[in-house]
């Protein structure tokens, strides 16, 4: 088998994207930023969905809050009142180069070419680094920045299974291949019992995907 | 003055790119990464050096020791014997494309277009990451990485001001711009009380560097 990183947040898509690349073969190297995100209840959720799948797992601290500039790394509050025109606050900066560059030096020990990454354009907040042509420069980036670019001896290739699905498409064909949904959690502002609050621009995304999808979001939500 | 984002190891290299940005007019933002490094005594040349020129200064922690597959972050002796074929042992898997995404991510929310980095490529170990095609694709990258890419207002560059000169060339420009040597440090695999060992790669490239310039290294280094 060969080994990939994958990069899981704990959301679903990230469980999602592990769940196809387990399904394409690969060994999983599941990979987890710990950034300092005011949902680190994530991680918990990270922890269970590596483990639900048998994947080796590596939690990597890398505190984005001493950069701050988002709602997700520092004071600034996470709306509440659905998406609004333009980036979003709970953008952060830089976050998927930082997490791909993080990604891409395991990669490089392991002697994986594979990384994937649950980055999706369709029902997303509107961040840059989710776009189908940031992915192909960090690749041809990549090409050049490792011993392999060098030596020309294999290609890295960034894997976006979910960059073109629907949010809805992606809960079925997560469904479909496994994934457990209730281990995941994809709340930006949970409370502190870490209960998603359902308002935030990202439960909206979920809750209209699993309604869209026919399912039932196994997920506890305030009334 | 604009700001700019320096990234600052501690060595010769990148204190004379910091005191080029200074002598261009940037405000500096020294940034350094504490990633596990063997030399960690660096981290105290770094924090000396961004002082001496009153930069801003934030280091922050990012540990490749996590991954390995370096004799700077792994139990691998650092080589002593001179320069071989190859890309060296030292060679840490994607340092340059993290530290820059790290730098990437500050200049974003400083609202800074300028990113210093001391990679040279001439008098250097070899690394894939050195490469002045490297630098061109993550500079691409980056312009479509962030929110400035995304409205088109401003172009990220990445300002390597050393990269085709050698070590003798810096070390004479760093001392007409007064970087004080004596803070810096270069050695890979120093000894319990931070004094460099003379042998390896870094000693090499800096011992070989001053003699051609015409300098005395102010380094202690074994008799």
């Amino acid at each position: 088998m060969k080994p990939a990183v994958c990069l899981l947040s704990g959301g679903l898509d990230s469980a999602t994207c592990l769940a196809i690349a387990r399904s394409e073969g690969f060994d999983c190297h599941a990979l987890t930023l710990d950034y300092g995100q005011r949902h680190h209840v994530e991680m918990i959720a990270a922890v269970k969905v590596a483990s639900s799948f048998g994947a080796k797992h590596l939690v990597v601290p890398i505190n984005l809050r001493l950069f701050g500039g988002s709602a997700l790394t520092s004071n600034i509050d996470v709306p509440k009142s659905g998406p609004a025109d333009g980036i979003p606050v709970t953008y952060v900066p830089a976050r998927n180069t930082v997490f791909l560059s993080l990604a891409l030096a395991w990669a490089e020990v392991l002697g994986s070419a594979d990384i994937f990454i649950g980055v999706n354009a369709i029902d997303y907040s509107g961040y840059p680094d989710c776009r189908p042509e940031f992915i192909a420069a960090f690749e041809q980036m990549a090409n050049l920045a490792t011993k392999a670019g060098v030596e020309g001896r294999t290609r890295v290739k960034i894997h976006t299974p979910l960059i073109r699905l629907s949010k809805s498409e992606i809960i079925k064909l997560g469904s479909k291949l496994g994934v457990d949904f209730r281990l995941t959690h994809s709340c930006y502002d949970p409370d502190g019992e870490g209960r998603a609050c359902g308002l935030c621009d990202s439960c909206r995304l979920r809750l209209k995907g699993f309604v869209e999808a026919g399912f039932e979001d196994p997920l506890e939500y305030p009334k």
